[in-house]
């Protein structure tokens, strides 16, 4: 388990919700994320859940009830964390949107942050290689994400088609290179190279290289407070409609961007995986 | 609404999760409760949730996912905070078992605490007052709680068979008379007097008064770190059973004394006050 040890263990739904810390070679320091594991399956397939801005492991990890409907299923559940953070990694003093819990998903290629935000890279190739040290099916893996995180989830998934076999998000940024949030991030990130900012870019990306494999499965509450500025969802719309992207993209009325609406609808994304890994 | 103003508001399960805050008589404070009002329902029936040491509403109302059965059960859910809190409000410096976030469901006697720990009178007293400014049909109301707030459920279930028509509690505090958490609170709220302290004892009470119209049910998880110096279910099964008191003790293998806990069976506790509450 490349020096990975299991920090806190709780018994959840008749399986086990652990947390894990290793030292992550690709963020340069330690780093934790969560792992649900269902009871009674040997090997399950692997869903990722990427989480939003301000997030660790613990918030959709105490607060979405995944678990019970993962037991059911038969998934196993990573939560990784958002950025690196802890002695020596770079913050954006008195921001929320910008450094710790705010990595936006990228390999960072400007200084401060180039030496740690390697979300990028983390998320995709070292967390798998440090989830084959657990009795899990690394051959069957969906992606799944809220708000920054759901930009994470589409992007990975867009990327690479061999590796995701499922994708869902709730409340996306899909289309970061057109909104304040993507906009300001990457420019700290990735500097003025729009060609980098681009390959991080869902709207951009699936216009590219659509998967018509799969639908993309996306939920998004109408009365979320980030909707207008910072998510623009009819994008992403436009862009699978003009690619030819199968994608199920539900508005649903009154809800906002926090974890009460995740968990209303985490009945939904996990059976949408399932159908994909288990079976 | 005696002044209650809903704070915050969330769509949850198609239903409305509330934070109401309220000027409170009883604890000479504003407080603060959450409360799920289900989808589809006029004067649906309430369930009270009593949360154990340290947490306030947010606790269950975040992590315990009861919105998804209470939604479908047609159940309304209030959870009261533990204690006063806020100016004024005198605290045991360094100690998380005794003042604030810790008011144990008593009326307080004694010097500091009696001027503002009155959670008894403010739960079953002035909470149900300004719940009566909801659509909610008081008349048939059910109690639930967690640790020293399942010793809340039992107490006061007991002692208002009239009021409360179902109860239920995971890893309730059953003898706090006999046990460390319970014997230090007992000494600071209600000094020396000891049917004071019967009267908020569970073992005690249902020796007394056992109510053979229902039966209490209470989970305990196996590997709960507070099981053999704090909690001691044996205590209560045997006192029930003397008594003639129904009771469903499901001793869970494995499980601990978290909120991973309490989420894998809240679908059955709910089930439980629904068919004592609804239809």
């Amino acid at each position: 388990m490349s020096g990975a040890k299991i920090v806190s263990e709780w018994k959840s739904f008749g399986g086990r919700q652990l947390v894990v810390e290793h030292a992550s070679e690709a963020c340069g320091v330690p780093m934790r994320f969560s792992l649900y594991l269902p009871p009674g399956v040997t090997r399950p397939p692997v869903l990722t859940f990427l989480s939003g801005l301000t997030c660790t492991w613990e918030n959709v990890t105490t607060k979405a009830g995944f678990q019970r409907w993962a037991a059911e299923a038969g998934l196993a559940v990573v939560a990784p964390d958002t950025s690196p953070r802890g002695q020596g990694v770079p913050d954006a003093e008195g921001r929320w949107d910008l450094g710790v819990g705010a990595g936006f998903y990228v390999n960072a290629t400007h200084e401060p942050w180039a030496r740690h935000y390697q979300m990028d890279r983390y998320v995709t190739d070292e967390l798998p290689q440090v989830l084959a040290g657990f009795d899990l099916d690394l051959e069957r893996q969906g992606l799944m994400g809220h708000s920054m995180g759901g930009h994470g989830a589409l992007v990975f998934g867009l990327r690479h088609p061999e590796r995701y076999r499922s994708v869902s998000a709730f409340s996306p940024i899909v289309a970061p290179t057109q909104v304040p949030w993507g906009q300001q991030a990457f420019s700290a990130y990735l500097g003025d190279d729009r060609a980098a900012w681009s390959r991080y870019d869902a709207t951009e990306l699936v216009r590219q290289r659509p998967r018509r494999d799969i639908t993309l499965l996306v939920d998004q509450g109408s009365q979320d407070g980030f909707l207008d500025e910072q998510l623009r969802p009819e994008l992403f719309e436009q862009a699978c409609r003009q690619a030819g992207q199968p994608l199920r993209l539900d508005m649903r009325d009154g809800y906002d961007h926090s974890y009460y609406f995740i968990a209303s609808f985490m009945e939904d994304h996990v059976a949408h995986h399932a159908r994909a890994l288990c079976g």
